[in-house]
């Protein structure tokens, strides 16, 4: 977790990121040496994004907020409803964050921009399998929709 | 088809790219406007690269190689192999292609480098559902490693 050990030569271009979404950064690069690979901001049904949607090797999925202070946390009133779109669900914050207020049975990431650890797991309440076969779905769309309009500006995405 | 009356602004970004890339950009293209999200050079097993996949919204999934030239398609010798990792498969050729050449019961995509129009459609052999999920899933891995590695090129992603 020290990025004093760390240089990143990419660090500039992080500078037009917010707070959650450096912290997301570092859980995706964590997620990544995992196995795992990952989307930001995967809209899981309507009026729901999820910041951080992780797939496993084997279908897993792993939900993890990003909250860069304690208001961010206790303004948000949707974490519930994110539940039971997840095999797991977990926090991720940085080392300032009072990690008392977390609820019981929810995961812990601890993140910065660089990478992040997983401290305490999630409860695992496992999807059934036509919504895991959904949201994969949906994983892949979003992946392969902005990856599209990255590598192609010309191309007309909806997005 | 005609360019003539469509500019496109990126023209230019395609510079880098071979002419078996061009046509698969034009194909990436005219797959988003039918609801399709696709990836290019899917490695769908050992030694076996498709040029696109592509997957609609109720996970058909497509094989479309791209054949810039006669002697691009006489020297692949690995085409029916795609047959078993797809619902369909199609090559996609430039107006000057010798389409008589292409074998019976492949679809037929004619595209340059903006669009692409099927001309002929594959016949459909579908997937078995197990295979059908764990090529979405590959799918899904392919797109969100490469989109992670063109948001933060300071991610140590394995490809």
């Amino acid at each position: 977790m020290s990025t004093a050990s760390r240089p990143d030569p990419t660090a500039d271009l992080a500078t037009d990121l917010m707070p959650g979404q450096l912290l997301a950064r570092g859980v995706c690069r964590h997620m990544a040496s995992l196995g795992f690979v990952t989307v930001e901001e995967l809209v899981v049904t309507r009026g729901l994004r999820v910041d951080v949607m992780a797939l496993g090797p084997k279908g897993a999925l792993w939900v993890i907020e990003c909250k860069s202070s304690r208001s961010d946390f206790i303004t948000d009133r949707k974490w519930q409803g994110y539940l039971e779109w997840c095999d797991r669900y977990f926090w991720a914050v940085d080392a300032a964050f009072p990690t008392d207020l977390l609820p019981e049975g929810t995961g812990l990431i601890m993140a910065d921009a660089y990478d992040a650890e997983v401290l305490r797991m999630g409860e695992e309440s496992r999807l059934a399998p036509a919504r895991r076969k959904k949201m994969i779905q949906c994983f892949a769309t979003h992946a392969a929709r902005r990856l599209q309009a990255l590598r192609d500006p010309g191309a007309r995405i909806e997005m």
